[in-house]
């Protein structure tokens, strides 16, 4: 058996604009590198991040990966001295699923080094556990993309059913963080709980051509699809200069563009990395516009998901 | 120029499961065909229906017939006599689409009579037009798979926006009527005007399913994607046996059965005519057991839609 196992993950876009709750995809970077050992000591130890990621919680109860990864060795069965060490490469609190990353990046490096059988997919349900610890509800659209690469719809959280969408091959994401911070929770409470038939019926009408766009790599009926009615009209208002960072991107030929997760990330989807870039720049350029300095991303879409390095 | 055109125009099953007000397919039969003729006396005429449609109004103005070909010649700025002598073989007030097919049936032999330009789709906003004329609404999903065949997704109806999605080529269709009615507008106002979001995100995730299973051929997603969570739980309680029709359909292996359009029939979607056969006997049988009569209907999936004949 190993001695250390070290597994990376990437950052993800939920809520990929068409489908609040359901939808998400994976980036290439960054992503979050998570080092397991086996200890002799016992119990689950997850040593002190660095700066900037120094307020995380190091106890495991506390900590996504540590969360994850306890309820991997329940699971199994299992009583095992590990200890973790988390590399961040994500934002946290950024809209770019930062808990998720070190979460799967964590049960998929255990997995490996402790041998247990079975796929990426199979470590879902221990990364949502350690979701419902990070945000109080087990939303899967960031963990499962995490964990497998590509588009991930959540078709349904209870039982699990989780579906990859096919893509388009150039796909390319533009990814904006503004130098702001929204609160998951936060996000959440500014949404309504109710919401009107029709708004429901043409949300359906959205990521139905979203995902058949997809499938037949129709990038104009991809684009006009890429339509939020459920979350947009509410979270664009906790971020400044929304429109105009969106406009920025359309403008720049992105195909589609939204909020990014629970914000205040705004992400870009466009067909090829060259109308990525130029997206990236028209964003941050926006966001100065309104006084906020950004962090700008740029990546293809992960098709691999997480996995063991080195 | 023709003196005369015949056209059919097929029976569509509107909000298919997962698919509220979004999603409707056509079935191969039963159908409506419309003969045109130029007339010289100017206006449009409608012949008397016979028996049992002879209740249906022969005034242009308020049957769908009528109404869509005047929008039609209204469109074209054209004043021409026409005589529409209309044979009905769908049922009326069945939830089988039947105000659409005969709008359809008669502007699909309208066009062909006039030599006017365009395909089938183009002739969707005059149908829609008639639609609002028959159920107060200008909903889609009948009238588009009437006009296209196969599955139509109504992604947006301002603009209208209609995708034709990929099915498995063998599918088949059991649809039963049972001998009662229950008015659109009566199947409309059961219906809540708000829903919760986790119904509205767990739909999408539904529908969702549903367009990748069809594009992927997997039939075991399509079978669990068929679920409808917005207007079922509702709807259901207006049709007397629906739980045991339903579970008739899928205990002989139907992929899924729900409410035909707003009802009262029931249509099971089967992977092949032999299951949708026996689904039909069942769900009929079903249907016996409280007392409801039924007229039962097998059909494949209509891959032409509306077209002229002879």
């Amino acid at each position: 058996m190993k001695q250390s196992v070290r597994a990376f993950a990437p950052a993800t876009v939920a809520n990929a604009i068409s489908g609040f709750d359901v939808l998400g995809f994976a980036l290439e970077k960054p992503g979050d590198i998570v080092t397991c050992s086996v200890s002799n000591r016992g119990g689950i130890r997850i040593a002190p991040l660095k700066h900037p990621y120094d307020k995380l919680p190091t106890d495991p109860t506390l900590n996504t990966a540590g969360v994850a990864v306890q309820a991997l060795l329940d699971a199994h069965q299992l009583q095992v001295g590990l200890d973790l060490v988390i590399d961040k490469g994500v934002p946290i609190v950024g809209g770019m699923g930062s808990s998720a990353s070190s979460a799967v990046a964590a049960v998929v490096a255990v997995k490996e080094l402790l041998e247990l059988p079975g796929s990426n997919i199979d470590l879902l349900p221990f990364v949502l556990e350690s979701e419902r610890v990070a945000t109080g509800v087990p939303h899967a659209d960031n963990a499962a993309p995490s964990l497998m690469g590509g588009f991930s719809l959540v078709r349904s959280v209870d039982p699990l059913d989780i579906i990859t969408i096919d893509m388009p091959k150039t796909f390319a994401c533009a990814l904006v963080h503004p130098h702001m911070q929204i609160r998951t929770r936060d996000a959440r409470e500014i949404l309504p709980q109710q919401i009107s038939m029709k708004s429901a019926t043409r949300q359906m009408g959205h990521i139905s051509g979203f995902i058949t766009g997809m499938f037949t790599g129709d990038l104009a009926l991809i684009s006009r699809s890429l339509v939020d009615e459920l979350a947009e009209p509410h979270r664009s208002k906790l971020i400044p200069g929304y429109a105009e960072v969106k406009a920025a991107a359309l403008e720049k030929g992105a195909l589609g563009c939204g909020i990014s997760g629970s914000g205040p990330s705004m992400f870009a989807l466009c067909a090829t990395e060259e109308i990525a870039r130029s997206a990236r720049v028209a964003m941050q350029s926006a966001f100065q516009k309104v006084n906020l300095e950004s962090d700008g991303y740029l990546s293809g879409i992960s098709k691999l998901g997480a996995h063991v390095v080195e």
